[in-house]
């Protein structure tokens, strides 16, 4: 890794810049960039658009031509060597004669797996792994939890009030957080393969959930997680057609109802059982899962250890103790139980701040530090 | 206001920076501090250090000596024009022929209240008010309320978990924040008058409630306000001796406890009559109230609009629905009643984040911007 030169990390860095411009669409497929450079000068660039689509190799090595032979090509992800949609990349690698690759990431995609970067050693061309992998692996957190854990990336998207209020007793909930922060919620929606809730949270608010985003995109899923009451078939979301819509419930649970798909789940001692749900959904190809829900779920989630991202906006207001809470069923006995966080970024968004937070498992928390007296 | 120069803003600057020295110590009295400068040079610095000594001029005049003559001086509140327990200082700025002075804020307590300009402008004095004025009243926040309302600066510190949680239901509390929190906290409570609890904080967590900063202060005044169950004589506030302690409740509450003044008051609907514990607050000379309590008080003082600065430390955890919230007996039919704050700021402090918050009052709340669907 210490090989790389500055020139190296500048051209991976526009490299994850052009991936960055698929996040909205290339579901479920990873984001990927590709510069190709040859002398110091970047000659071809491209990034993969969507699915089905040509992959950024194919793009970058277009626009470079002629010359791209003696060239070194930089990929935010190792290259495929399968054909699947499209044919491989490996292949069109060495056929326009590049001499050396820089890789980010490794793909674990099976069918992948390191013989991406095998193919073009076959081919005597140097290839180097690691360069900005972090970035790379974070731009696509979802595919590769999905490829490495067989789940979602789950984000749990949450908005509540100062004292950790959600919304009023009676229900109202609308808006406790200002323009900023609800429109920030969008783009978070945008590049989730699906968003989430339980059904009493589309019973009470009858949400739409789609992405509301000022360009194209890849329409995520909408799931419900069906408890008692379920959807009722009046449902915004069912009526509306805007993206496809999915019921997740113990079996039985579900009542047939139009324009929807039905996941029939073991049924769990609280609800639902939300592994084999994670799991279908990793099966069906959802790459990062955005909850919205109430407490209840909410709960379920943290408590089982199922929320990889915590997405809390706080609005600078109380609401009382008498208002609805943020997290149900957490039942602690000693301080050290507590579910800590780390802080990945906090951003203040008009009048409200964003959270951006992971969970810190046992062996990550710090030491505790003695209790001095008050 | 137009009036003044940019080396003027500079030496009130200073001033003000001066008078921030006896932040800790000045108590009851406000924090003053003094310039003299001559021909864009300062001659003389003072600040007032603690109640009883000289005031800031006194100082500052002192430096300069003769150099005062014909100097500007920069006051951050109007000279006193009274012989309290030291001569009056326009006297003195008289005395020693200085030719202009410039005044931050007025200064509101009775027995000055404009005099102090009169007798400088009488003696042929120029005195301009106003440079860099809301810097000054914000520095004697507590002072200004104290004579100009009759009732201290309340400022409600608050801890708590991500989801508004102060402790656990067992009552376990420490620590929910980290050492930087804790050691702000301590600088919060030596600027103040006062710290004040509710006894069942007392009676759960038996705080100490000094300020423990590195540092040489006037040591705030306990004061606990009594409910049922009331403060127990083992009680560590009681026996330390580190600072007075005051126990205010409803005649006839208050038992007979030792090393402890009592301040009986008329017994309100839930708990004591809060306007008048602050006001008698306010004629005993506490100038920043800082409340440090459990959801019970602190949701009476927010819903009786007692409260004028929130400062709330978060940690990035999350204790459940549980566990104890911030704010009790709030009760809101319409998400428009939400007390709502304006940010003073927001500062990180560790791994923890600090809001500093004051009200909106009624006709400070911004237009509801209309409900547009989710």
């Amino acid at each position: 890794m210490s090989g790389f030169s500055a020139f190296d990390h500048a051209c991976m860095t526009e490299a994850l810049r052009l991936a960055e411009r698929g996040l909205w669409t290339t579901d479920p497929n990873p984001r990927v960039g590709c510069v190709i450079a040859r002398e110091d000068r970047i000659v071809g660039r491209g990034w993969h658009q969507r699915a089905g689509g040509p992959h950024a190799e194919v793009f970058a090595l277009r626009e470079a031509g002629e010359a791209a032979r003696g060239a070194t090509a930089y990929v935010t992800l190792e290259p495929c060597a399968h054909h699947g949609r499209t044919p491989p990349c490996a292949e069109a690698l060495v056929a326009a004669g590049v001499e050396r690759v820089a890789v980010a990431a490794h793909d674990p995609f099976p069918e992948v797996d390191g013989r991406g970067s095998e193919r073009l050693r076959a081919a005597g061309i140097e290839v180097e792994h690691g360069l900005l992998q972090d970035q790379a692996r974070e731009l696509n957190i979802g595919f590769f939890s999905r490829i490495e854990r067989g789940r979602p990336w789950l984000r749990l998207k949450l908005a509540s009030s100062l004292d950790g209020r959600t919304g009023l007793a009676n229900g109202e909930s609308k808006w406790i957080t200002g323009e900023a922060a609800r429109a920030d919620v969008q783009r978070w929606r945008a590049r989730s393969s699906a968003v989430m809730t339980g059904s009493a949270t589309v019973r009470a608010d009858d949400p739409a959930l789609t992405a509301r985003v000022d360009a194209e995109l890849a329409a995520p899923v909408r799931i419900v997680v069906c408890g008692e009451g379920g959807v009722p078939i009046g449902a915004r979301l069912l009526a509306d057609g805007l993206a496809p819509v999915w019921l997740a419930g113990p079996k039985g649970s579900l009542a047939e109802l139009p324009r929807c798909e039905q996941i029939e789940l073991p049924a769990a001692e609280r609800g639902v059982d939300l592994s084999a749900l994670l799991m279908t959904l990793g099966e069906r190809g959802i790459n990062e899962l955005q909850v919205e829900c109430g407490a209840r779920l909410a709960g379920a989630l943290l408590r089982g250890g199922w929320v990889d991202e915590l997405l809390l906006y706080q609005a600078p207001c109380v609401l009382g103790s008498g208002a609805r809470p943020l997290f149900d069923d957490i039942d602690l006995t000693a301080m050290m139980q507590r579910f800590r966080f780390e802080t990945v970024d906090r951003r203040f968004l008009g009048d409200d701040l964003r959270w951006r937070l992971r969970p810190l498992s046992d062996h990550q928390r710090p030491e505790e530090t003695p209790c001095s007296p008050d």
